[in-house]
């Protein structure tokens, strides 16, 4: 009943502070790369075609649980995972694991759907739906 | 009871994405910024010190909402507030305004204390206690 | 014959990497924060205002020679200079100072004048022509 | 006589800009993912072993010329070149091109070796050359 989708993203050198490990904030630009990648490889509908169809999907909600520090050049694994459909917004989950598997991040965001040219709340586009409905 | 400081911080043009507005994530730096530079104006003791001490404030858990977007040259203004003395842990709660006095974003992060050398949890110095006693 | 404009920027935590140092491409970010704040105060046609006239200035070329390290939290001096009139293109130097004056690092940018909706190139705006000469 | 090694890049959101294009100091860290994927596929010596080791690379010259924009969720090309052997001093060549192979921006970094422990120039581990030798 859930959508599961694992991205691996290896650890950027610029993406490391002084302290030696991966910078708190990084992980929130993690969690988009690996739900762009689910939306890309779940159906058949990109976030850029959405984009491109007028359909913006801005974050309304973070959280985030640090649990372990990753390190400089790990190949992490980012697994995000879908729940429900979305109705006027979409919620994804996040664990992400280092190369030992151990559990580093836990997190969730929330977006909502606006309409490019309004900039107004807007219903998820049907074609999404269909997408998500073939999976879950 | 609490301590509030008020940082502004102009939002620069790397941290706008395609949408126009500043990217969330970059919300949770500005955290960074605010917290920081209330360390170093409320008492004697400011982060950089603390660290060449050898106590580390890795963050450990990130909360954030977002109600209204942020523009690019923006000057925003960064309001952090401490309600009560670390322990273990220390909370910070974030409010982010824009020039007219909007709220755009609200937050919170918790951060440990870790000694550098061994990467194992501490107590928070004693030099930041004072200075927050003196205040709180 | 120059316009000298000193910027003030205190190097952030997540500007850092594992080096202890900041990372070489955020000096490429301060160069736009530096030359953002010189035409904000040299004249009174602010960058902001000059997209808003729907004219962008996208850099073409980027030069940087880096000398010494910066450290997290230090209040960097970053120096822009302006040799001469704008003409298809505009030319900023910049260095780079630590807290005790020493040259970490100077650097080059040039930038083109772009229409916002042909995205074809164009000429300077005559608004900053008339700013600029008045002081060089 | 070279080494010539690509790598594929996909453009983040968050490394847009409000011009709906990559932001120029992105390519910088495009540069660095290109060297290091270059430097773990060339040989048997990666940058994270070579710090392990106890030497650094940091970045001491930067070259950049941008041609044409890159957009999100492009799929870059970053053709990293090696033109001869490391002396105190190495040199990459980049090129980036987009899905159409439009070349968007071709760059240059000088990096030096330095002692971690002592953080003085060094001369580059006899590994290294020894890896590149066997491919120049």
């Amino acid at each position: 009943m859930c959508i599961i989708y694992d991205v691996q993203i290896r650890a950027r050198y610029n993406e490391t502070d002084k302290m030696g490990v991966v910078y708190h904030a990084n992980y929130i630009n993690y969690y988009e790369i690996a739900r762009t990648e689910m939306l890309r490889n779940t159906g058949t509908y990109s976030y850029r075609e959405m984009e491109s169809d007028g359909i913006m999907m801005p974050v309304i909600e973070v959280q985030s649980l640090y649990i372990l520090p990753a390190y400089y050049d790990e190949l992490l694994t980012v697994r995000v995972t879908i729940k429900e459909l979305p109705t006027a917004k979409m919620t994804f989950f996040y664990e992400i694991f280092n190369e030992k598997q151990e559990l580093l991040n836990t997190g969730k965001t929330v977006l909502a759907f606006i309409n490019s040219a309004t900039r107004r709340p807007c219903r998820p586009p049907q074609k999404l739906i269909n997408c998500l409905k073939a999976k879950l």
